[in-house]
């Protein structure tokens, strides 16, 4: 199997070999300018401070509850190397990269890792393992890069059986290509970097980019309807997704028919988003393309948050939609602006504000493909959006995005470090109700968070843009409550999905449901709904082992 | 509700007022011109003559079997309007317009009818008709337009209850319309031609354009998953529906949420393609888009099938695909080109012949969009066409096809009626295996129709591209065995069938299941797949009157 990086285990990172940003040093002063340390200090009412997490060895993980008999046969059934009790493996499954996460393994609880790791090589393999775990009551949780935010590797389960994290790792190479067809196929356990690069050897590109792409897998991509960066142009996850194999308690699911099938309801788009609930992604096959010879990126400023949504709105509705669509609201471009260094940033801030855009909101644009098209598509998008208010901040803009696509969870573990609470959330709604899901979203965040003269700053940038609406990511920093800092967010969290919910946002538009949403999941999809992935549950795990602390409410 | 045409009892039309192609009269010289009819009847062994179908009154229709206690049950629920046992509205529920159907209802055979024809107004009164028949005992089939060509409309029990079709004609208006979201939201019984009126006066369109579109509805598409002509750039129905409401004996679904969550597995495509087994829909919301201020269609030929299959898979990959895209293999070209009249089409076939061109293949092309990109498009795709070898024949081939998008169905009532076999059938493969699946299906079809000097023709096109492949659609036409006319076309059906799926063709590409496909349904979606789609069924229609003739085998 190819080497891959692994994630430490209380925070993101180390950057993998080759990777196009450089590796900062740690420590709040190498991540922040001086302007973006004042900013936070005033805006927040925050006092930096120094709040490392324990040493590893200090984490506490309660000795493995796996049956001797259990071991013994799942290491006949996948070889005794395949099948690991020591505390390493065990510490860097335990979990996924949430801020609840991380609060915890910075205080040294890992008392949520599985009891084991096992390392199935193939599909007969893992369908084997889970049978073998149906019969002994032992749960599983498939494990591919670890960098869920919302719970979705929680390992919870009502009845508290042992539990084994099923790593992916073994089974993360190409398995067949179809040129002509765009067709890859792949094992569940491989990156986003090892595909791009398997496919460039053939001229050809995936284009999934999304911000775990550094270390998430493409069955993880699967398993929670992922979205990347580039969606708009190059599509959802899983609308990429064009034949997947589900290893299951009760047997192998084949789903998918590429190009396209009217055999019945879609049994695929059943496995796609089922977070391991209903089995274990086995295999992949996903739509590539020849690798674009064209791109382009660049920035444009609106003066209002109104302004850029309304213009966008137009450009969805005539399908000139970039590939690349990013706006920020005001409060997340002045952040970025201050928290970008050098003289190129400091003389943007500066032009800006002589064109009276000093506290404007930042939209960053990408095309891909080719180059004919790129240009004819290029030049009627900045038609309308010259139509609607926006100019043209240029190509640095664009290249600087570019360059820094993968950082915020790095930046993350620094302000964490710092005494920061740090946290992601998204959402999705149509045109109409997006700008109510915004105001509502940000208010409940900040009434949530507010405290003793201290308040929270909320920063938003619209992304994933469809003819029908678009998605919401949040950004949201706080001084930290020490005391209660898991409280802190689940207080701010309730009240910020109850209010997206109530304005006609989705519960989630590319986090997944995990056990961070399913409180929720009977509003998104009603009781009757809930029902049925139950029924399907039913049938396909009877026994209840698949992961049963994400997805579906108790 | 608004008045909408009904097609008759024993075959297509009548021709709605105000449709594009003018309608001809009845009679085959009326539809053939002298070379068509030298044509067919020297490659089929075909002796034209007279076979019409018995007059209507002639057509047998048992007693209605409703019991009287459920007749007035759902009188009250309904109105005593709403419910109808009379000849008339039983005989045009009658199943749809299959070749086997038409051949039953021709011969004077209506023994599949329903027992009576129930009209809901809401959803409400579709959920408590539904417990009621699931209380009673009484089988359900949700009946739109009438228009399945796969036996979807079947009203086979296992345990021969009593049935009723629900008619959804007084669900057919437009309910909401949100036009910054490109958002329509509709009943289920309205049809294309009232959407696209309906649209067109806030200058939207919605593009959906299947050859049953004058008749069709749109919960009918979405029940079956259907594809326009021009679904290469529109897409196919199912990825045109945003949400959608299905009432189902246990209780009302309300799924989809746009644009797009991550909230779990897809319960959206559960109910598309679920053909009236799951439920009855009862609330559609599709994307629309503004009315293509351009367009351009036109001819290319191409001198072999095999040139024009590795063109357009390359315009596939670099996702230069017209928005209608259509390929017909020599046959096709051939025999089209001898159906066509006029001088027109006579100085066509004599400048093919002069460009060496004369067993070439035909092209059809589509774009509409925006006037720059049209034209943007349009080049790159002409510079890969001419690359492939193709040349272009021009515009009026293209307005020609779209002048007679909708007349096959017209013209097969016509060739039934003077002795022929006429049905056709659909698949879909990658492009990998298109050859194969082209060869293999052609070639069972040929064999199983030939017999005492007599063979089919077999005319087939490509249409629905995708980047990973696209859709086959195959006419059939041969002499009629009149002592055997259904189990002529079922053996050959099935050796079709068997063929295709085994070259990796699927089960269907925008027809449906129904009762036709069923026997084949497993080896589509393996046994596992029916497993998990009868637990769903299961608990949403627990007592099985919904639809249980068509998409799960026995």
């Amino acid at each position: 199997m190819p080497e891959q990086p692994e994630l430490t285990i209380q925070g993101w990172g180390p950057r993998p070999a080759g990777a196009s940003a450089e590796q900062g040093p740690a420590g709040l002063d190498a991540v922040l300018t001086k302007a973006a340390r004042r900013h936070l200090t005033r805006e927040l009412g925050w006092t930096p401070r120094s709040t490392p997490p324990v040493p590893v060895d200090e984490i506490r993980l309660s000795p493995s509850r796996l049956p001797e008999e259990v071991r013994s046969a799942l290491a006949d059934l996948l070889g005794a190397d395949n099948v690991r009790t020591d505390r390493g493996s065990r510490l860097r499954r335990a979990g996924g990269k949430s801020y609840l996460d991380l609060l915890r393994r910075r205080a040294g609880d890992a008392s949520d890792a599985p009891d084991a790791v096992v390392l199935p090589g193939t599909t007969e393999e893992t369908a084997a393992l889970l049978a073998l775990c149906s019969a002994r009551g032992v749960v599983v949780v498939p494990f591919g890069g670890g960098t869920s935010v919302v719970g979705g590797l929680a390992g919870v389960d009502p009845d508290d059986r042992p539990t084994i994290a099923v790593d992916l790792a073994r089974m993360s190479s190409v398995r067949a290509l179809d040129v002509p067809s765009s067709l890859v196929t792949v094992g569940p356990g491989m990156r986003g970097p090892a595909l791009e690069e398997a496919l460039a050897r053939e001229g050809l590109a995936f284009g999934h980019l999304p911000q775990s792409w550094e270390f998430a897998t493409l069955g993880g991509y699967a398993a929670t309807r992922s979205a990347g960066q580039a969606s708009t142009g190059v599509g959802r996850f899983d609308e990429l997704v064009a034949g997947l194999t589900l290893a299951t308690p009760t047997g192998v699911l084949e789903l998918g028919h590429p190009p396209a099938s009217a055999a019945g309801p879609d049994l695929l788009g059943l496995a796609l988003g089922s977070e391991g609930s209903l089995g274990v992604i086995t295999e992949l096959t996903l739509r590539v393309r020849p690798k674009p010879p064209a791109s382009s990126y660049e920035g444009w400023s609106f003066r209002s948050w109104a302004a850029g949504l309304a213009t966008l709105q137009r450009l969805a509705r005539h399908d000139l939609l970039p590939d690349v669509v990013r706006l920020s609201d005001a409060d997340e471009t002045r952040t970025n602006l201050l928290m970008a260094s050098g003289p190129g940033a400091k003389a943007l801030r500066g032009s800006l504000r002589a064109r009276r855009h000093g506290a404007g909101c930042m939209l960053v644009v990408g095309w891909e493909g080719v180059p004919d098209l790129v240009r004819a598509r290029t030049r009627a998008a900045a038609s309308l959006l010259r139509e609607g208010g926006a100019v043209r901040i240029g190509r640095r803009v664009g290249a600087s995005w570019r360059k820094h696509r993968f950082d915020a969870p790095y930046l993350r573990d620094r302000l964490m470090d710092g005494g920061l609470l740090v946290e992601t959330l998204e959402t999705a709604a149509t045109w109409t109700a997006l700008p109510t899901v915004y105001d509502a979203t940000r208010r409940a965040l900040q009434d949530a968070l507010t405290r003793d003269g201290r308040r929270p700053l909320v920063l938003s940038h619209l992304s994933h843009g469809y003819a029908t609406g678009a998605s919401l990511y949040l950004t949201v920093i706080a001084d930290r409550d020490d005391d209660l800092s898991m409280q802190q967010w689940l207080g701010a969290k309730r009240a910020a999905t109850d209010a997206l919910l109530t304005a006609g946002g989705t519960l989630t538009h590319h986090h997944a449901v995990g056990a961070d949403h399913r409180p929720w999941l009977e509003r998104e999809i009603g009781p009757l709904g809930v029902e049925v992935l139950r029924a399907v549950k039913e049938r396909l795990d009877p026994n209840g082992i698949c992961n049963p602390g994400v997805l579906l409410p108790d």
